[in-house]
């Protein structure tokens, strides 16, 4: 953890790495066309956020930073199912049971690939749920810009002509521009937390599933290599016949039954809190119950004081409600309208 | 496992899908500039194995696609660590408990980037040593087109003037180009099944250390989203004072602590054989074994019959002994040089 708790910690070597210590840096790092990530990722990333209000801007950035992710994901994802084919296609004319293993080490790849495919499709449930956060900030914008203005306006008159009856009518529309905000303000704390917490517990969930699951393949892979029959040969000296095959489908068909029997439940990583975390945290949630019991609602009364006419329920509050819609549906539907639906909410936000 | 020992079955659903239905297909899957990839990616692909001996024109795809494959790996990573640094960003002008736990999601998120970087690193090492089979696989052709052509002389010679004192000349060249092919082969042979063992035994290593590190990752970020205070307030309630951030810091050491005391001996993710693959599994070994008592060298003698002299050892092997300096040098020095021995080799093969 580099860029940690204390920015300025230099990293020490995990023990894994006194144990293995890391290979020289690949040969990708140097040398590249087209720069780091290629134009149509720069190009995503910079725009975003451009427009729109500026409360959504850096959320705007990073859903479409987010896309990047996904893009290149699905790209490993895909290159991964073809060096898998590759590896199988070179096999086939070496000797019996190089080809056998490199075929069967080939549909273990291509699993690989696949469930990183299915990790693209859940890592963009993520960024959906992320979107309705800048979503409702997009919406919030307009009942903040809305008080200020009002605000101004008064000041403005007051300045100018203090008698005039207009500032009697302004005051009352900013007690109601401050009954909209004060529900706007709570929407977006209310849905911030939600959807940020249902965001990234399925990004969580899909991250662990996925990794368990290719760790599965690995070790399966360890085992197929074991089919090899690495001893030296003298010139001239010809291999047995290989008598492997059974074997190796049966490998292949445990690592089959292991993957599809997985499920969370099963999840053999495991991270524990040590003592101090969870006293700690234990307290942090005690704290929330406490300060729960007795709410304190004398600001809620005050801002509606004399003008109850001007509270909006939330149903009645027109961009939120928008807002709620456009992606609640989007999230179900079919992945092009989802990329349209986000096209316009982008350029003209609500 | 779709692509399987049957590639005609279609596929089950997991338990774990049963469990939690699959998301719909991700909007990157459709409309798409330029193509799956981009041109780079493409061009890579099928330039290789272009030029170069037949033997190793498939392994040269495939080590061709695997630095495509690694690339988009480390596309990957890097916005993964970009996406974690704007998470942070968006996060700091939120609320207090929002702005701290999206910080430390950050930490986290950073951290799953910088494994992907060093499993790129531990990629390239598993690429090099693929390398080394294309390169023993080029080297090993020139003697079997030697073998080839003498052959084919021979055959002209007897055809066309059938008492040419040529052909005893040839004959005894083609028994010392059989000889030269023997060593040839059966170093083909060796090294493929060594090289092979060694970097699919790399590469499933670095997966395993990678993917049980990201799984305990996980598990500390959902621990951390455990601090959000998600209760709903009602317009105008403020939220109470967030004490948290000792909890939050708490987690991330914890987590640091179990990522910087990994080791594989303490890989939690099993991958056990069945009764039935153990079995089979064993069997094989004991055959390779049995056979390996007696083994059969009657051909290796008829093959240096009454020419002792063309028997080249494996020292003085030209082609094979470059090839082999030029591959062992090159894994150890710096991700450029490798580049560039790479190119050498491809285009203009020893």
């Amino acid at each position: 953890m580099h860029r940690t708790y204390s920015m300025r910690q230099t990293r020490m070597p995990t023990a894994s790495q006194v144990e293995n210590p890391p290979p020289p840096l690949s040969t990708t790092k140097t040398s590249r066309w087209l720069g780091k990530g290629g134009f149509g990722h720069a190009f995503r990333k910079n725009a975003a956020g451009a427009f729109g209000p500026d409360l959504a801007r850096k959320l705007a950035q990073l859903v479409k930073m987010e896309k990047n992710v996904m893009r290149s994901l699905e790209l490993v994802s895909k290159e991964r199912m073809e060096t898998a084919q590759q590896l199988s296609i070179w096999g086939e004319n070496c000797d019996e049971d190089v080809s056998d293993v490199t075929d069967k080490l080939g549909v273990l790849l291509y699993e690989v690939g696949e469930l990183e495919d299915l990790y693209v499709d859940r890592y963009d449930q993520y960024r959906v749920t992320i979107k309705s956060i800048r979503n409702i900030e997009a919406s919030v914008q307009p009942s903040r810009d809305r008080k200020q203005k009002i605000t101004d306006e008064i000041a403005k008159l007051k300045y100018k002509d203090p008698n005039s009856p207009r500032i009697v009518v302004l005051e009352q529309e900013l007690v109601r521009a401050e009954a909209e905000s004060l529900v706007a303000e709570a929407q977006l704390s209310n849905i911030t937390r939600e959807k940020l917490k249902a965001a990234f517990s399925y990004q969580f969930d899909a991250l662990r599933e996925h990794c368990e699951k290719v760790a599965i393949i690995a070790g399966y892979g360890k085992h197929l290599l074991d089919l090899i029959d690495d001893t030296a040969v003298t010139p001239g000296e010809t291999r047995q016949a290989y008598d492997g095959y059974d074997a190796s489908k049966a490998i292949i068909k445990d690592c089959e039954g292991a993957l599809a029997d997985w499920v969370s439940s099963k999840a053999v990583v495991k991270s524990e809190l040590s003592t101090r975390s969870r006293t700690l945290s234990q307290r942090h949630r005690e704290n929330v119950h406490k300060q729960r019991e007795g709410v304190d609602l004398s600001n809620q009364d005050q801002a509606m004081r004399g003008d109850r006419d001007s509270w909006v329920p939330a149903g009645q509050h027109a961009t939120y409600h928008v807002v709620e819609d456009g992606e609640e549906g989007a999230s179900t539907v079919d992945g092009e309208a989802r990329g349209r639906d986000e096209e316009r909410v982008t350029v003209v936000p609500a």
